[in-house]
Order: structure tokens, then C-alpha cells, then sequence
């Protein structure tokens, strides 16, 4: 793969800067980012404005285009994530093991950057600037690839994090934007093996795709969530219940949220038309298989697509299953290795249901809104991993790192 | 990227397969695997001498040959391989850590298998048996593609490793060949995300550079190691003659063999003409920079390709620099990240080479030759990794499984 001469400058003076962050002080550039954000405010607002505009003028959405657009409150809440990390423990420099080798010389397994690390993602702004802060924290540089929507909003952030790093004697190159709407940039920085140590993307189902099926440098790839709850026979009803509705109701747009509940059949009766009428007051939508709708007669016929789909949105797919072995076969055929959680009083169940099920994060008796690097106590979130290799779950800081063996001798060789 | 039905089929055997194994008895496959090898000797190197026999029709190098032939005692070592790998602890079901969530629940982040494991390796079919007996110890399904050249031995091993999944009553399909001469479908295996969890190659640079540019689903980069030796102003010359020695000649075709010896100005007229004569003696042919040459009037003109090249033989490039930070630059310009090492007996030259050289094991007074699995203590080695993501350096057991995060709670939700 050929790398256009702009975007491999780019990337070779991004891991050039990158060579001067593990010895200076990162927290610094944060609290600097910080202020940096509050001074710049209005510069940031008017090129927010512009790119709202121009989103609106070309018919987009209005849920995009809210996701687009920046506030005052937005900007304070970039600003204080910001000093959040800077309060975080450094993940550089952390000794993971150490031992002697038989032939003499002691090695150690110490954490160090990646070096530079290149997000690509979608039009929420705010990411670029919890994407390096945490990369930049991290010790690496950030390369950034926002969408062409938010192209002026991009820009001024950049700006002002760039100014940051100047203002704290750092080189400005630890941090770039990929400023261009040319989206064969984006192919050619998936494909810059030797310049580029990680890829993360951020965003929804096709931008994820996209990323993980054109990608040659290492990815981790985050995100897409067809989460399941499965309440077992004989489970605490009333738990259930309390599961389901903040599965489904208390976020729907993320992706830990509950897409699919599968219900024994022995519950089904005493749980289903009760729930879904409270689900259905949240304003839920239900898609049933035809003992649901047995049961529920206001649910819509659930398709094949409803069981592969990640809703994203108040609708919710319902299947009364005859056993458990239905509802593990059931999530290993459309889950996503993200959340799944079994609702159940029963051992032998908990214990099949954590050894079988092949995901991120299985819960037993808990929602699958736990998965979350602010609730496993990360600090900070990236994203959540739904590959296995590196991370897997909530990525914070301790996934942005990597590590080296230093082995110190005293003129050993090998035999 | 479409995977033909044939290989479809295959992974999808695989994964299914691969459910079994965790919960298995695993190392009594191991054992019969060996047993089996010993019991069918006669048969796989009736199949081997095919191959020998067609490689040496088809004008291959002998030396190539040689990696391709089996004996007696090369299938014995597999069979030890394997009651060794039987004697390690099992890497699955570890507690990598846990703690209780602020909102109640408690998390357990427990190594588990990674699934599907393939393996794309060159022509020496002694990778066979270690990759499907590292891969189904780590409780993955091994899918192995050797080379075409191997083809009836691969055939041959792989029949036997399949026997032994039979004898002790596990599915055959854990263990699957890529039997086929089709180039094509290395590419599908490369892009057959969502079917394989992790691809390994494992071969020359040619072939790793293959994987790494067209694979789409994650991969380990192994192997290739331009590796440096730089001795620093005041070092002890006795102790630089031995590791440069010892890491050019012990066993030059490896990873982990020294390529260039870099030697500050200081040192180069006291240390450069005896280790000249010394290497010479041993067979290594010298490519001198310009100063070099005027130490060591044999050694021939090296080349930008000489920096470059990871010569796997009784070559090496010497370059006299005037500063350690031009020594620095050299390995950060021509370095493949794998084993670097400095002599030295300055605390502060140490203290610099083992924070600023970015490679998987940066060694002081020590051989690079110690980046290895088995030197490192791990009791056995998939390859040594030069990317960062997931695992760096020596790959053994540990490297090669993954984790799930367990939440166990009592109907907490998320607020």
C-alpha cells in the first residue's frame, strides 16, 4: 500500500513527536488542554455553528445533527474530562513482572507507548478530545480522523490541543488531524503498516466494519453491542424485571444496552405481559417470536433480522426459549461477544452460563450497563473491545499501553 | 470478503470444536499425540520422503530441503514437544485480577481462549505438530496452513494429531489442514473476520510481510529480527567480543541473531581488528563502513542494504558511530523492534538505551540471543511478536489465550 507524501509526513513527524512524551509531563498538557478549552470557547462554538449549518442545509438527521453540535455545557464537560485523566496514576513505566533467568540476567516487563495511535470516528466532536487526551496520557501521539461533518469543529479543537502542547514546551505534531474529506486518506492510514501501532475506531456498526475489513495495521475494534438478557427458570421475577427495563430503557442508544431478552418458557406467562406493559409505557417497542405474542398481543412478529439487529433505540426483541441450552445457542448464533447476562437462582445455570457464553463481559444477576470503564472504576474509556486480542471490555488507560522486556546482564551469552 | 464454502465450513467446524476443549483433558491428547507420532513414524516419513523427494526434482536449495526433511530423532522431538507442553500449567481459568464495582457487583477478569487459532507457517513441518499442540493446550482450534511443498507430511502429522483428538473423545474438527495448493484461499483466511480469532504466521519476511499487508482479521507479526549490538565508549571489550560472537555465530539463521554491530569512535581502533579476526575465523563475512575499513582492511564495503537487511547468516554489518545518539538513531531508523542490545559501563548510556530503544527486549551487557520462550522460562514458543498489540516478544502458553470479565451481582442496575 502506497502512503500519500502528506498523510506519511504526517505519521513520521507524529512518531517523532511521540519520542517526547514519556518524559515530560502529560498532566501538565491536560489542565493546559483544559483551560486552552475554556479561553477558546467561542472560537470553537462559531466553527461548531458553521458545521451544524451546513449539516442541517444537507438534511441530516436531527438526532445527528445534536450529536454534531457543541454547547457551552459540552465544552465544560470536554474541559473536565480532561483534568479528570490528568488526575489519573501514569500507565507508563509500571513494572507488570520480573524474574531471573536461568542464565543469569534479571529481565523486567515494564509498560511503554504504542507510539502513535490513529482513531477514526464519527461526528461527535467531544471524542477529539477524549481521544488524545488519552492517547497523549498514554505516552503516544494521537493521529485523529473525525468525519467530514465535523471538519471545522476538528479543526478548531485541534487547535487549541496542538497550542496546548506548545504552551507546555511539547511538539505540536503529537497531535494531527487527518484534515481532509478525502476518504482515501482513510484507506491508506488503515493501511500504513510500519507507521501507524494502532488503529481504534469509534462509531456505529458500518464505520466499526469498515475499519476492521480494510485494516492491515493493528485495530482493536470496539463497539457494536447485541446484548441479551436470558431470564432462567425458576429466576427472581422481580429481578428480572428490574434487569430487563435498565437493559433496554436507561440508555438505549449505547452500545451495552439490552437488544434481545430470551425468557424460559416455564416464566413466560408470569413474566411477560406484566413487564411489557411497563416496558411499553417507557415507550418501549416489542418484537416477539409467536409464544410472546401468545402472551403479549400488542408485540410486532420478531424477523430473523430483529435477532441480528443492535436497535440502538426503545426496541426491544422477545423469545421464549425451552431451556437454557436454546438460550445459549441462541446467543452464540446473533450475540456480538459484547454483554450478556443471565437472570437465574440457579448454580448449576450461573456456572454454565459464565463458562459457555463467549463475550466481553458476562453478568450473573446484574445489568449489562455495568460494562463500562467508569463503573469498572478505568477513570476513563476509549471504548469497549469486542476482539480478543489486547483488550477486551472497557479499554482505559492500561489498554493504551504496551510493554518492553529490559534484561540487564552482566555479560552473559547463550549456551 | 467472501470465504469459499469449503473453508467455511472448515472454521466453522473449528469453533464449534474448539467449545469442547476447555473443559477437556487436554494434555492426554498431548500424550496420545505423541504416542501416535512414535506409532506412525514409518507413515509420515513415507510422506515426507514424497516431498523431499519432489523438492529436490524441483531444484530446491538443500538447505531448504534440509528444513523440510524428517528423521527418526526430528519426530521424536516433536513427540518430547508435546509431553513437555503437557507438563505446563494450563493457561486457562487464571485470575488476572478483581475487585467489586462501586455500584455493588464484583468483576473477575479470568484468561479464556481466543476460539479459532490459524497458522500460516514455511516449510518446516515440525510447526504442524507445535502450533495445533500450543493452540488446543491454549484451548483453541488449530487451523494450519503450511507450505504446498509440505504439503503430504502436513497431511501426515495432521492425521495423526486428528487420531488423537478421536482416542481420547474429542471432535477431530479441533485440529483442521488448509489442504489445498490454492494460494487464494490463504487470502480468504487472512480476511475471514468473525470466523478466526487470530492468525500467527510464522516463516521467512517474505511470508510475514504477506500476512501483515492483506490480513484483515487480528494478527500476531512475528519474527522478523534486525538486530543490533552497539558498544558504547568505556565498554568492557572482553564482554562486547563475547555477546557480539555469541550473537552473530551460536546460531545465525534465527530472529534473535545479531546483524550489525555498531561500536562508538572511542572503542572501534581497539576493539574492531581481534573481534574482525575472531568473526572471520568463525566464517562471518564483514561489511564495514568506511572507518571500519580502515581498521579492517577484509571487510567488505557495506551498502544502505547491509543496514537494512536481516541477513540470517555468517554476515554482518559494522558501522562505527561517533555518539551513542547516533547509535540510537541507526536502530531507530533500520530496527525492526525485536532485540537490541548495548555493552556498556555507563550507568547514564544504559539508563538512555533502555528507555529510548522501542523494541519487544532491549538487553544491557547481555546476548540478544536470550529473547527467547524457552530462556525466558516459558517452556515453550509460538514465535517471538515485533507488534505491540496483545502480546511483545517471546509467545508462550500465556500469550496465547485471552480473557472475559465475570460480574456477579444481586440484581443491581445502573443509575
Amino acid at each position: 500500500m502506497t502512503v500519500t507524501l502528506t498523510l506519511r509526513s504526517q505519521l513520521t513527524a507524529a512518531r517523532a513527536a511521540s519520542r517526547a512524551l514519556p518524559g515530560a509531563d502529560r498532566d501538565a498538557w491536560l489542565r493546559a488542554v483544559a483551560a486552552g478549552l475554556r479561553r477558546d470557547a467561542e472560537a470553537v462554538l462559531a466553527a461548531n455553528a458553521e458545521d451544524v449549518r451546513a449539516a442541517r442545509e444537507a438534511g441530516t438527521p436531527e438526532p445527528q445533527v445534536d450529536r454534531l453540535a457543541l454547547t457551552t455545557a459540552r465544552i465544560e464537560a470536554m474541559a473536565r474530562a480532561c483534568e479528570e485523566i490528568a488526575e489519573l496514576p501514569d500507565p507508563l513505566g509500571r513494572v507488570l513482572g520480573g524474574w531471573r533467568l536461568a542464565a543469569g540476567p534479571r529481565v523486567t516487563k515494564v509498560t511503554v507507548p504504542f507510539g502513535v495511535i490513529a482513531m477514526v470516528y464519527e461526528s461527535r466532536p467531544n471524542v477529539t478530545v477524549d481521544a488524545a487526551a488519552l492517547a497523549v496520557k498514554a505516552g503516544s501521539a494521537a493521529v485523529l480522523r473525525g468525519s467530514a461533518s465535523a471538519l471545522r469543529s476538528n479543526r478548531a479543537l485541534v487547535a487549541c490541543l496542538r497550542r496546548a502542547l506548545a504552551a507546555v514546551g511539547l511538539p505540536e505534531d503529537a497531535v494531527q488531524l487527518v484534515d481532509s474529506a478525502d476518504r482515501s486518506l482513510v484507506t491508506e492510514l488503515l493501511r500504513a503498516n510500519g507507521l501507524v501501532d494502532l488503529v481504534i475506531p469509534r462509531g456505529g456498526a458500518g464505520l466499526i466494519r469498515h475499519v476492521v475489513e480494510n485494516a492491515t495495521v493493528p485495530v482493536i475494534e470496539t463497539g457494536v453491542g447485541n446484548c441479551h438478557v436470558y431470564v432462567d427458570a425458576g429466576a427472581d421475577l422481580e429481578m428480572a424485571r428490574r434487569i430487563v427495563v435498565n437493559g433496554k430503557t436507561q440508555r438505549p442508544g449505547v452500545c451495552n444496552a439490552v437488544e434481545t431478552l430470551l425468557v424460559h418458557e416455564a416464566e413466560a406467562a408470569a413474566l411477560l405481559p406484566g413487564l411489557a406493559a411497563e416496558l411499553e409505557a417507557a415507550g418501549v417497542e416489542l418484537r416477539g417470536c409467536e409464544r410472546t405474542r401468545e402472551l403479549v398481543p400488542s408485540a410486532r412478529p420478531a424477523t430473523e433480522a430483529d435477532w441480528e439487529t443492535e436497535f440502538l433505540d426503545l426496541v426491544l426483541a422477545v423469545r421464549v426459549v425451552p431451556s437454557i441450552d436454546a438460550a445459549l445457542e441462541h446467543i452464540a448464533t446473533y450475540g456480538t461477544r459484547h454483554s450478556e447476562a443471565i437472570v437465574t437462582r440457579s448454580l448449576e445455570s450461573a456456572e454454565r452460563f459464565r463458562r459457555e457464553v463467549d463475550a466481553a463481559a458476562v453478568f450473573v444477576n446484574a445489568s449489562t450497563r455495568f460494562n463500562d470503564g467508569y463503573e469498572f472504576g478505568f477513570g476513563a474509556e476509549i471504548g469497549i473491545s469486542t476482539q480478543k486480542l489486547h483488550a477486551r471490555g472497557p479499554m482505559g488507560l492500561a489498554e493504551l499501553v504496551t510493554y518492553k522486556y529490559v534484561v540487564e546482564g552482566s555479560g552473559e551469552v547463550r549456551r
